[in-house]
């Protein structure tokens, strides 16, 4: 069966998954930086945003990579908020300015931008950027069938997550938690009281201070043998 | 130097430090004992809760023990908020209630219970308590004076950890972050925003799924060698 996964979302000790006050230079707001700093050194990230081989090196390959790499095993399709297009809110001004993402963005598969405010798909070197106004259900239903099989990344930012938790669409979700106390910006947390009830933990800590934890929907006992729970 | 020390202070993904609808029969209200569960299986609370030999076994000695002891090591006075003497708020309308921790309480030494409301001292066992109203700042200078050169435990709750924090009196932190969220209680980092600046962190996990972070304050470069900073 495919998978929704969360993949890389860094939280504070106080939960914020995202800075407050932020703007086109700075998308994680007065966090800058602080909640991704385990991530810029991988290998992982250094191959997906192109800097293999400049002088920051070929990237990192310890535990930190070891979660990071995930990210990109067997995903067809992936569904982000707008957010993490581009820091635009209300409707499109300009059709031109095409998102942070450059002219060969690092997905490669179609990418469901939800979006009050559609607009046309968007063709940027392999990646497709469909906007569009739906459900969190009819979303995951959309990424699914344009991902062919494969599993659906669920992008982010805070906010879409929390959606999709609550609506219980989400299988897997790694989350990154990092020893900084932001005091505000967009929690991760709020409104899933009980959300460990759904879910299978581990937890493993890097070096660098981050501990990571891998969120497993558990498998209703009804599906253990490959259907669903007979009626009764 | 004597040290002003908080241990085994756990917190919910979401930083909870205790729930919502606290009362007599439940002091960590919703949360329940989901917050210690980590801690009631171990050595120390075994030792310190008399219940060695019982049904429960020996305790046991593995990586939350670990963690758990160090709150017994070298502490000559406590510091505790009114409410973990007892549920009460307002005057105090009797004295003979003695608190939640019997005849025998696990502290032995004095703990001084900070309060708008003082009574006389009430001595337990090996256990003095001194109700007093007083500044995070006067309430160290007193515990410190009681605990003869040892160092003071800053035993909670979490809105008085939170205080002393934001004095920044606590030189030594250890919190354990529990895989789970509570959604509404009492939140240990609210207005802490960059307390990281202050201390260095180091993160060890156990196989019970819990996460350990002692945040140590660092030390001023100019106290590296044994006294204040000269003045310039």
């Amino acid at each position: 069966m495919a998978q929704l996964r969360v993949h890389n979302l860094a939280v504070s000790l106080d939960g914020f998954a995202t800075g407050e006050d932020r703007t086109f230079d700075a998308p994680f707001g007065h966090a800058q930086d602080r909640l991704m700093r385990w991530y810029f050194p991988t290998r992982t990230f250094m191959e997906m945003s192109g800097h293999m081989g400049e002088a920051t090196g070929d990237g990192a390959n310890g535990i930190d990579d070891v979660f990071a790499a995930q990210t990109r095993r067997g995903i067809g399709a992936e569904i982000m908020g707008r957010g993490k297009f581009g820091p635009q809110v209300g409707p499109w001004q300009d059709h031109s300015w095409q998102g942070w993402w450059g002219n060969e963005p690092p997905f490669h598969t179609p990418v469901v931008v939800l979006t009050h405010h559609e607009r046309p798909d968007l063709v940027l070197g392999e990646t497709t950027f469909l906007f569009r106004d739906l459900t969190p259900q009819a979303a995951l239903a959309l990424a699914t069938d344009l991902a062919g099989g494969l599993d659906v990344r669920l992008g982010g930012g805070p906010t879409v997550v929390r959606e999709f938790l609550a609506a219980d669409l989400v299988d897997f979700l790694h989350i990154v938690v990092v020893p900084i106390v932001l005091g505000r910006g967009v929690r991760l947390w709020d409104g899933l009281e009980g959300l460990e009830e759904r879910f299978d933990s581990e937890t493993a800590v890097s070096p660098s201070g981050v501990a990571h934890y891998t969120l497993s929907r558990r498998t209703p006992v009804g599906e253990l043998h490959g259907g669903p729970a007979p009626r009764t």
